[in-house]
């Protein structure tokens, strides 16, 4: 027997749509790529989309095409977004921090017909274009009187193409899982994957990850997304925040101290949302210039940690809560937010600390486990440690063109890879990287804890904890270290400073100087060339 | 081409498997029919939910069989739903408040297999059961010590039977547009019409009306649901609360100013749902015996309007937001909540009250429009006024065995039988019912403002307008008045005072005193029954 509700598919152009009829007069403040700051509303956002999809219509795109965006968050960003997917085609978000050959591959990859382009970026996709063959124009995000010349093929500008149609047009029909976005992760392994985001999807995450609990924006609130549109979905802003009538303030190519400041206090931001990176040259600034953040209530931080000195700082000095979040490109992105729940609102000092540091809980829609290497769940008592799994309506359940094969478990979880731990209030804490964590006599160790423990030795300037074969224990864990300058820390007092702080076997088999640890071009140690650099290493005796 | 994102489907079992794991702590308080207060969790819940699946499949129960409920808001009436959800079955929440023989025609209209009866409904259940011969099995909501001596068919005490399983069971598996739940609407005229919400419908509403501006319930609040489950699908409360991981107060049978107060007082409650007259008792006891609501932040009063002066009182004595909200069975229930958006948040007087009078605007996933007599859609100017239409994925497309035939226009609107105005900021005001407004020479006249206007007369105690034929105009407005005892008010006396109030032409064409208007068991102007009883009345001239 089934339900006799009405069948109203969940689609973005709906988003949009309410945003234009019950939050028509709310705000867009964006920092131009031009330069100045420009104010618009949901309602001619709604109406400049409509003729989006209409001229994009014009140009021969069509259901389940997609049109590539290399742009910073602008208002002209969220009107291509949603005329994109109000035809039923695919935003592509590239992210133009890639190395111009991942950028192509990817775009080539998933077969991108159009390219909505920021003035930032035209050099880049003129230095490009021979790669891309497929894609049949370039849109510059911009009006004519600021249109460079360009090789760019059949290159306009957005306002000129734009001013070819009015916006005369319905929204397109079609199911709810009709693709509306994509995504590219770009593993370390591999080649990136693209994570195919649902109209559906898209819908339910935002409705979820903004309740009380999780990002709480009402039609009073004023959020800046300081995270890139083009980094994991836009953290899915650009469809919650008109879904609530929520302002919103887009910072759009400035992330430094004095730009961010100047858009919070000028417009009243009342929530943010960013990596660690960013704030920390927001404090600097602050501090340089004794200013203070009288109207942010909370931001939410992700991408990664936040160290626990910025969370206390943000609350003693500036009164703002800081929320971490945890997610992935193919989790639409958010996963947990770290909101205090009641049993551990009242927590002061370290405790309180303990929490924050946490990853958060999951909003209802997110299922997690933890899982040991045989599959058993473990046990929700905050030690327990394995690999992370997740289900729910807006996690991949494939990649593009059936990379990476099969990527579901028998029940349907999708494997994060990371390894972690949940406490008995829902509370996830990242433990490690699956590909990072030693197997010792079928125990798991986490390189992360003895890395964060190795570094607080007075000698040692960073740590790195890779797992080295071992004929008994299968891996033992080899601490490889970087003194600071001038200092020569002996094996001994290394692994003395970390006794008694660990387990026994947690305890580094060996402890090796080097000069230098291999990095990431985002900065995270290199594991993998760290493994590489000692795979010929046996540990002593 | 279709998004690549995980099939997950949107079931209730979904959300008290979230509330169990993630806010399993979390109390349910509740007043029990027996007397005594009772404390919950929802992990408890959970656990027992299960078991109500697992016996209700020993009982032989099945994906779509209806289980009936009589009973008051209280724990095991939320387990009962949860488990026979879990199932696949379908909650039919009945109205005992409805004559005895509504509640047998409903019964049996529905096919309800069984019945889960609180103590207090046994002797109406004992009554109708002879006319009721396809209910297999009588619950009686109690323990075995409080189990009464009944006739009821193969009667058995709730806790006895949940004791004969334990909660190792499996949810059910199915699609999401599967029926959960049943509730009639009596309707003034025809046979109740029943509407069946499905899994989906529950889902998406409870995420949609707990946005932040909406009931914006977080887990640390504590939401006392006074409204019945069985009145309009509880306003879904029981599916929000747990989603939001949010306390619950359940009243259970005694709604009087004392019980309210001690529940409220005692346990904090920070939110409630409840219809004005609940309201009216509660302030009359807080004056009799000075007392405040320092815990109680705002309250959702639906059903009908909230006397101004009341919501004043709420705001100024007690502090409390008072939330005007607005909706049908048809529509899961919620259509509208009155928040204050940023454009009226700093109204003061009586502009303030003007806003607060309206019963708001809607969530994302409610489409209105209001239509004229051709289907044209009128101004959102908050003057013009026409038939209310709405859309959405909680709204009914039919109605149970297709009573009442197609219930949709065109475009897939259903009408609400409202007549309403929506002003430029999405604030709808309910003008008049549909059948009771008067269309003179092509142009809508409300009733409701006319007798609103009316009984500010100081001779009047009650009036209402009815449409009588007229040869010119189709319909013209006649006035009804029961004078105030011991006063005779003149037809041009009234008439007078009403002058200038409105427009000339909605001015009635004549004024008939009554000693009594008939009313509905509800309280509520019986205008069918009026225009009967005038049917024979023709306009002097």
């Amino acid at each position: 027997m089934l339900g006799l509700m009405q069948d109203w598919p969940l689609l973005i152009p709906k988003v949009i749509d309410h945003a234009g009829l019950y939050h028509g007069n709310r705000k867009v403040i964006s920092r131009s790529v031009e330069g100045p700051i420009v104010e618009t509303t949901y309602s001619a956002i709604r109406r400049n989309a409509l003729r989006v999809a209409k001229r994009l219509e014009k140009d021969g795109i069509r259901l389940g095409d997609r049109v590539g965006t290399v742009a910073w968050n602008t208002w002209r960003h969220l009107e291509a977004w949603y005329g994109i997917t109000g035809l039923g085609a695919v935003y592509h978000t590239l992210n133009p921090r890639l190395f111009p050959e991942q950028i192509a591959w990817i775009a080539n990859h998933a077969e991108d017909r159009m390219m909505m382009v920021d003035l930032t970026f035209v050099p880049l996709m003129e230095k490009l274009q021979d790669k891309l063959p497929l894609v049949e124009r370039y849109v510059v995000l911009t009006d004519a009187a600021n249109m460079p010349q360009t090789s760019l093929k059949n290159a306009v500008a957005y306002e000129t193409w734009l001013d070819e149609v009015d916006d005369d047009f319905a929204w397109g029909s079609f199911d709810e899982n009709t693709a509306a976005g994509m995504c590219y992760t770009s593993g370390t392994t591999g080649n990136p994957k693209g994570v195919v985001y649902s109209h559906r999807s898209n819908v339910i995450h935002s409705l979820t990850v903004n309740g009380p609990d999780m990002f709480g924006m009402a039609s009073k609130d004023v959020i800046m997304p300081v995270v890139p549109m083009f980094h994991a979905n836009g953290w899915s802003l650009a469809f919650t925040a008109p879904m609530a009538g929520t302002t919103m303030v887009m910072p759009g190519p400035k992330m430094d101290g004095a730009s961010i400041y100047e858009l919070l206090d000028t417009y009243k931001v009342t929530l943010s949302a960013a990596v660690p990176t960013v704030w920390l040259m927001l404090l600097q600034y602050l501090e340089q210039n004794g200013l203070k953040l009288p109207h942010l209530g909370k931001t939410v931080i992700g991408g990664s940690a936040c160290p626990r000195a910025v969370t206390e700082k943000f609350r003693d000095v500036y009164g703002v809560e800081v929320l971490h979040a945890w997610g992935m490109t193919e989790m639409s992105p958010l996963g947990t937010i770290c909101s205090l729940k009641p049993e551990v609102a009242n927590l002061t000092g370290d405790a309180w600390l303990d929490i924050k540091e946490t990853t958060g809980h999951p909003p209802f829609s997110v299922e997690m486990k933890i899982i040991d290497d045989e599959g058993t769940e473990l046990a929700r008592d905050g030690k327990a440690f394995g690999r992370l799994m997740v289900r729910g309506p807006a996690v991949a359940g494939a990649y593009f063109k059936g990379e990476g094969g099969n990527i579901l478990d028998d029940n349907g979880f999708f494997d994060t890879g990371d390894v972690a731990s949940i406490d008995p209030n829902g509370y996830m804490r990242i433990v490690d990287r699956s590909k990072d964590v030693i197997k010792s006599g079928g125990e798991w160790i986490s390189s992360i804890d003895l890395e964060n423990l190795a570094v607080g030795h007075p000698d040692v300037a960073e740590a790195a904890v890779i797992g080295i074969a071992h004929p008994k224990w299968d891996e033992r864990p080899l601490l490889v270290v970087v003194p600071k300058p001038g200092r020569q820390p002996a094996r001994d007092g290394v692994l003395a400073y970390m006794d008694g702080k660990i387990a026994k076997w947690w305890m580094p088999d060996d402890v090796v100087l080097v000069d230098e640890i291999p990095h990431t071009a985002t900065g995270k140690i290199q594991k993998t060339a760290l493994r590489d650099q000692f795979k010929a290493y046996r540990f002593p005796g």
